[in-house]
């Protein structure tokens, strides 16, 4: 089996479980990372309904007190929330680091820049989405602050710039190699796509980089990944 | 050389520099992880002052993007910000990982709970000083959200029920051992003592738990660890 083509009847030998949203932008960053490892087989995929605020309610709670997705399920019950955490979990997995770095100056530049991938477009994209537009709709979204949410847009499109200058000095946003940076950006595109924020013209050396990372199997193929399962809740 | 009694002549071989402001919370999570480790005597620290917002000025932001504190500086010149990403770096410098799991579910566990010590905690009380108190000041809070930052804080008052939960199953915040995860919380709790959010009365798993992480020498010494050195800015 290849990453190209995913085959669903793969025995599934990790016993691990996913709940997430099959094309959402923080699902998409742990999607990936499993399919950058070539785990996606030993992994059963729970949907758990957004659009119906599922992920906030005490079923999922249970799982992940802040009430998110994704949320990996060990074979021991334990949850594991927040996409950092669970790819630390997979890449340590086969004692072969490759997305979260393997000495201790790729661990801290991977982690910087994955964390202000996340400060400065991933969430910043995400409270804009969820405060200062439509998000989740009216029954989901019971709090807004549209102030807010319209300077977090303005944040990730500062982001965006200041990405592109990373990427004008070096192939991947943490450095020489793919990562979990790289990862966690691409999360942020996808969002910013879904919200109509697309990257600036200017910022050309983001778009190239964007289009390489789009030929990557893992990045292709993340929606198809899993077979759609209803969670219970 | 105990991290009892911090001798400032002793060598300092790492050749890392620190960026902080001495009594800040976010720098006390890498003060903490410093003494933790035995590296303290290693680093020579730079204060930047955050009362006249030198960490928003250029010079301050050339060395991180997100202008926070603290950052530090390799020998070599690179600059690592974010305490998650330094404290990943100092873990691993001596190949024997005590604050960030050695096993896959010990760093997805320490990694998921630092990091909603910061959603549910840290990071919320500290949007509720930026924002719903007079901060910094008005020099340097040039944007407040009010309603948002008071949102944050009962966000913040939840977050130490959630902990208060956690503490009355487990001796530590991610498990059986101390790691960083405990780090973030008591980050968190410094800086909510700061802005006068003591912990609820009814709190008392998390109200003991903190009584005895003040018993560790990293976390009674972080703030006398360092000589104080003006930053240039």
């Amino acid at each position: 089996m290849t990453t190209d083509s995913i085959d669903f009847t793969a025995a599934k030998p990790a016993g691990m479980t996913i709940y997430d949203w099959p094309t959402g932008p923080y699902p998409a960053r742990v999607r990936i990372a499993l399919a950058e490892k070539n785990l996606q087989a030993g992994v059963r995929f729970i949907t758990v309904d957004l659009r119906k605020g599922e992920h906030k309610q005490p079923q999922h709670l249970a799982r992940n007190y802040s009430g998110t997705l994704p949320v990996l399920e060990l074979d021991d019950g334990t949850f594991i929330g927040e996409c950092t955490a669970i790819t630390e979990y997979l890449d340590a997995l086969d004692g072969v680091p490759t997305l979260t770095g393997r000495t201790p100056r790729e661990k801290g530049m991977i982690h910087m820049m994955s964390k202000r991938a996340e400060l400065e477009l991933l969430d910043a994209v995400s409270v804009y989405f969820h405060h200062a537009t439509p998000g989740l709709g009216p029954d989901v979204e019971i709090y807004q602050n549209a102030e807010w949410g319209f300077r977090q847009r303005d944040k990730a499109l500062r982001g965006m710039h200041y990405f592109d200058g990373v990427l004008r000095s070096r192939p991947f946003v943490a450095g020489e190699v793919f990562s979990m940076a790289d990862i966690t950006v691409i999360g942020g595109l996808i969002f910013a796509g879904l919200v109509k924020l697309p990257i600036p013209a200017e910022c050309d050396a983001l778009q190239a980089w964007y289009a390489r990372m789009q030929e990557r199997p893992s990045v292709r193929n993340r929606v198809t990944m899993s077979e759609p399962v209803k969670a219970s809740v």
